[in-house]
C-alpha cells in the first residue's frame, strides 16, 4: 500500500505551489487550504487547476464549514466550495459544539458533491475525547459517507492524538485504527518525529496529514528509509567489529 | 477600525515579496527590513519599488539605527535610509544603552525626514523594563514625535511583552495601552497564541507586528474568526442537545 | 579568516534555490542536500548548475552514502554521486554502527573522487560520544583525507554538539576545536542562538553548517554584528549619563 500524503497549505502563492508540484506533485495526495484561508485565498483558482493538472484532490479546511454551520449557512458554504470547484471538504467539529447526529447530517449532504474527510478530534486540549468517544465518533462518521478519517493534530501537532508536548496518544491512535482500519485514517502529523513514529509503528504506506509543503521531500526520504529517524526500514544495523 | 499589519522580512527574494504582495498586500501596511538586513539586501531597490506599488509602509529595522548611534554615525545611518528610499525607521534602545534624553533626541531627527516607530523593550531577557517604565518612555516617545508605538517582542516572541516562554505580560500590555491608546500601539506578535490573544483581547482592529510573510493570509483569517483560536468573533457557540 | 557558511537543503524548488543564491550567494559557500533527499530531488541538475555558477561547493548528505554503507553498496553510491556532478560527499556514522576502521576507509575511497566533510557525532541522543571520543575520531579522519570536519547538530540542533534543549557542549566544542584547529571544523548551528552563541565565542570568522536557506542574510549580519545578538562585535556599549 502507498501511504497517501495530504499536505496544509496556508496561503501560498500560486507560484511556490506550482515549484512544489513540480518538484514533489508525485508525493502528495491531498492539498488542504487550511481552516477558512480558501475564503481569502485570491490565488484559489490558479492553485486548483495546478492540482487538477497534477492529479492531487484539494480539500476545503473543516473549521470554515463548522463555522457556517454554526452560523445556519452549511449549505450556503458547501455551495461557494462546488462553485470554487474544490473536490472535498472537510466535515469536523473540533471548534464549534455540534451534535454527533448534526455531524452524521452533514456529512450525508457534503458527501452528495464531494470526496469527504471526516475530522474526529477537539482543537482545544481541555475537551479532549476518550478512546472510546473516538471510536464511536469515527464508526458513525463512516456509516454516514465518510470517504476518510482524519485525525485531529492541528498545524502545531499538540491536540487531538498527540499531548500538549507533541507526543502520540497511542490509546487514541490505536482507537482511530482499530474503528477505520488503517488504511482509511489520515493522521495530521506535522511534525517530523511524529511522521517517523507513525512510519516505524504502522509502516511506509501509512497516510499521513497536515504536511506543511516544504516537508514534502523530507517525508518521502521518511517513507523509504533515507533519514536517520526511519533508516532501521533500509538497513539492517551492524555492529562494529570489537 | 480596520488593525494594522506589520511584517518582519528577515531576507526573502525579490519575487517572493511579488507573490507575498500580490496574494497578500490588502492585508499588509508595513514592512519592515529586520534589524541590520536592509543594509546587505541586494533586492531592497526592488522590494521598495513592490511596496509603494503595493501602498505599503517601509520600515528600517531599529537595530541598525542603535548601532549606527552608538558609533555616533546615525546621522549617516538617516541618510543612506533616506538615499534608499525607504518610508519609516523604527527608533528603539533594545540592544545598546541609550538614555532616554538620546532617544528623544533620534526621534525628533529621525521624523524630519521619515514616519518614525518607537520602539520600547529591551531584547535582553535580564533588561526586562517595568510597567511604570514602559508607560514613561512611551508618552516621551510620542511627546517627541513618533508616529507609532511597537512594543518589542522580537522574531522569537519571548521577551519585551511576552515573558521567556511566549506568553503575555499583562501589566506591560496594559501599560503600553493606557499611555497611547491602543489605536496607536502596534504589538510585536510572531506567534499565532500571541495573535490570537491579542485580537481576542482588543478585537480584531488590534495592530499587530512582526508577521511573518508567510502568515499574512492566516492572520486574516484570525481577524474575521476563521480559524478556530479567535472562532467566537464570527459564530455563536451553540450547545449540542443532550 | 572569511567563516565558511554551509547550507542544509531539505528539497527547495530549483526556482527558490535560483532566487536564494541571487540574493545570498555571496554568502555560502557548501550547498547540502540533506539525508537522503537528493536521491529524489528532480531539480538536483539544475540545482548544481545553479551552485557551480555561484562557485558553491555542492555536498551529499552523510545518512545516504551511510545507509548504502550498510548495505554494501558505498561504491554505487559514490559513482551516482559522481555521475550526479556533486562535488563533495559528507561522511559521518551517525545513524548506523560503523567501526572507526569502516569509517577511515570510507574517507579514503570518498577522497579520490570527492572533497570529504566527515562528520562527527550520533543522531540518537542516547548514544552520545565523550569529548575524548571526539577528539580521536576527529585526528582519525583528518588523518584518513578529510578536508573538513563537521559536526553533529542535525536540523533540530538537539544532538551531537548541543544538548537536548540546543545549548551547547562547550567540552564536545573544545574538543572538536582541539582536535582539528577552528579553521577546519564546521560546526552545524540551525539555530539562531547558537550561531550568536559560536559568533560570540570563536568570532565572526567560526565556519556554519545546516544554515537553512532563509537564515543566509540573517547570519550574515551576524556576522557583521548588525543583529542584537552579536552587536557587541560592531559597538563598544555606551552607559547612558545618570
Amino acid at each position: 500500500m502507498a501511504g497517501r500524503t495530504h499536505v496544509l497549505d496556508k496561503g501560498l502563492a500560486p507560484d511556490v505551489v506550482a515549484g512544489v508540484l513540480e518538484l514533489t506533485g508525485e508525493h502528495v495526495d491531498v492539498w488542504k487550504f487550511g481552516w477558512g484561508t480558501a475564503y481569502l485565498d485570491h490565488g484559489l483558482d490558479r492553485k486548483l487547476r495546478l492540482l487538477r493538472a497534477h492529479d492531487v484532490i484539494s480539500c476545503l479546511g473543516g473549521t470554515l464549514l463548522e463555522i457556517a454551520w454554526a452560523q445556519g449557512r452549511a449549505d450556503e458554504c458547501l455551495a461557494w466550495a462546488e462553485r470554487a470547484g474544490l473536490d472535498a471538504v472537510e466535515v469536523s467539529r473540533g471548534v464549534v459544539e455540534m451534535a454527533l447526529d448534526d455531524k452524521r447530517e452533514l456529512i450525508k449532504k457534503a458527501s452528495q458533491a464531494f470526496t469527504v474527510f471526516a475530522e474526529t478530534g477537539r482543537k482545544d486540549p481541555r475537551g479532549a475525547l476518550s478512546a472510546g468517544q473516538w471510536r464511536e465518533e469515527i464508526a458513525e462518521d463512516l456509516a454516514a459517507g465518510a470517504a476518510w478519517v482524519i485525525t485531529e493534530g492541528r498545524e502545531s501537532g499538540t491536540v487531538g492524538i498527540y499531548d500538549g508536548s507533541g507526543l502520540p496518544r497511542q490509546d487514541i491512535i490505536d482507537a482511530a485504527v482499530s474503528a477505520a482500519g488503517a488504511e482509511r485514517v489520515m493522521f495530521e502529523a506535522p511534525r517530523l518525529a511524529q511522521q517517523a513514529w507513525l512510519i516505524n509503528r504502522f509502516g511506509p504506506g501509512v497516510n499521513l496529514a497536515n504536511i506543511a509543503p516544504d516537508d514534502l521531500l523530507p517525508l518521502a526520504t521518511l517513507r523509504l528509509g533515507l533519514r536517520a529517524d526511519t533508516a532501521a526500514l533500509s538497513v539492517e544495523r551492524r555492529r562494529p567489529p570489537r
